[in-house]
């Protein structure tokens, strides 16, 4: 397995994206995001994303010059038209600004009609948390599952972030609708491994484990059966609703590729308005105790709060440098003029 | 299977509440919620909870007479203790206050600490959107499920809800983080039945549809497994840290019972200050027109919004009667003096 540093795989991705026609500082900042998400250990939304996003901006389904341009401003809530602008600069706007109507009224709402795909959502839960703010985050997308009871395809695997800001670690909830994710489905296949847990219905309907009968299917499986299926069926809708955009039924009509004029949501809550950072400490301090004296499954097995892995990978990841898939970072150098 | 008309009910678990000290205008509104509660078919938190909820007054656990007191007001966001009053009308008034916060500032939340058991979180869901508005809420639990990859008990099963108005029923989500419920596991026991996917670890580790061998084990299991877990854990640091109440690992330390004094958030958005009511008529037919429209798994089998099925359960149990267990419901007449 290739190694790559941090910062080489930084700029390599800011250079395909300049060679893409999109502006310097644009291309600065997607890129940081999309080597943070490798860096982290989210490996599909990365790196491995760059060459559709390139793609993307070439078919003109992402416009690079575009900014949010403010639609309704109601308070502490401010609904913005994303003028099919990168998603990743589109929704590192729309949380800042949700930060900071939160600084002002106690809590701040921004949502983004018109958008494109932010990658990985949990970005922008770091990005909240980083500035000291709790937040909530969430995006609808095309339609890429069944709803429970179908076997064709009518939902989106909508993302949901929950995030909150600790000194030793932040603790951030990234949590897709499907068990697991297509990228997962294929990694365990290619392995010649089953899935931990049943992930989705084979043709013949049953419930299975076999990663590639679930890839040939299509009927990948929510989280908690019916209950990640109403999930996203409510998250599609509180994002249209939010902020007068697109239902998955309407991005699907459209067709612009993976969440190709998407709507999302941002919340942001200063926890040291409603209390005090000893109140915050003892909060989160009591709950992780809890978490890791629970008696593990396996001996020497250890709880996890959420991010606590992430946080793990990120380390391993910038002392050993981001693994990557020879084929991808090839292409991605190319993309950058680096290989003939 | 004995059918109670609504009214019946409701009278007589009003009763049961006034016998307990309760005044008789909250006495009124809780049986309502709980009447409600089993009218639409969520019979744990209904009639089959009356008792438990009159003991708990008797041991102190609930404060009849209190009502929230105002912590913080942060414009959009107020902070108030629920001074271990009854859960139902604490939230009732939370909600309530929510939603002016809503037409007021976009949006609004109102948060609780040191409050008691709301019993159904949907009612709240159901009581926004009935007034036309979005809502969120959630609460924290005293612990009751492993997190992933433990087997004791360490966090709560903390419901979360989501609802969207809707003239010809309102979507509303209603979802505790356990695939199921112990009522559910004891439901499918007593008929000899298994679950219709498994729901839990047995002694020995291994997942099951036996719901005796999870009831035995306590290792119920969260919707989605790790997902479920960490989004369990994120609920309950958020109703700690905006409302400055108490997280679970408190609320086991206290140990007043299911929720004694647990903590909440609530809160309300205004779709017609968004958009307009045609763009939320069409965001909303466009997706279930969508989910309708998807191939079913069993031939003339229907794929439901969220809330659908609470509706025909509501329908159904009006026109015919509320089934109760003729135990409970002797029970709930004796604690209204009804029964010698």
């Amino acid at each position: 397995m290739t190694r790559i540093p941090f910062d080489e795989m930084k700029s390599t991705i800011q250079l395909a994206f300049t060679l893409a026609g999109m502006p310097e500082d644009k291309a600065a900042i997607c890129a940081r995001i999309h080597a943070e998400s490798s860096r982290d250990g989210v490996y599909s939304h990365g790196l491995n994303r760059v060459e559709r996003f390139v793609d993307y901006i070439g078919r003109g389904w992402v416009d690079v010059h575009a900014a949010p341009t403010l639609d309704k401003s109601l308070g502490a809530m401010e609904v913005y038209n994303g003028n099919l602008g990168a998603g990743i600069t589109n929704a590192i706007f729309a949380m800042d600004r949700a930060t900071e109507l939160a600084a002002q009224h106690g809590l701040g709402l921004v949502s983004l009609n018109n958008t494109t795909h932010w990658m990985r959502g949990g970005s922008y839960g770091w990005q909240a948390a980083e500035k000291g703010f709790i937040a909530m985050c969430w995006t609808n997308t095309e339609s890429c599952m069944p709803a429970w009871g179908a076997t064709s395809t009518g939902i989106g695997n909508n993302p949901f972030i929950m995030a909150i800001p600790r000194k030793e670690g932040h603790v951030v909830l990234d949590m897709a609708m499907s068990q697991y994710s297509y990228g997962k489905l294929q990694v365990t296949r290619l392995k010649n491994e089953k899935l931990p847990y049943p992930g989705g219905f084979d043709a013949e309907g049953n419930l299975t484990d076999d990663p590639g009968a679930i890839e040939e299917s299509r009927r990948i499986l929510p989280m908690g059966y019916w209950k990640g299926s109403g999930f996203a069926v409510m998250l599609d809708l509180l994002s249209s609703l939010l902020s007068g955009g697109k239902t998955t039924a309407a991005v699907d009509r459209l067709g612009y590729g993976s969440c190709g004029s998407c709507c999302q949501v941002f919340i942001a809550i200063d926890p040291l308005q409603v209390s005090n950072q000893a109140f915050v400490d003892q909060s989160l301090q009591e709950t992780i105790e809890q978490l890791r004296n629970s008696t593990p499954v396996n001996e020497n097995g250890e709880i996890h709060y959420p991010g606590e892995r992430s946080l793990r990978t990120r380390e391993e990841n910038m002392a050993l440098g981001i693994p990557v898939d020879d084929g991808v970072w090839k292409t991605v150098r190319t993309l950058a003029g680096l290989v003939c």
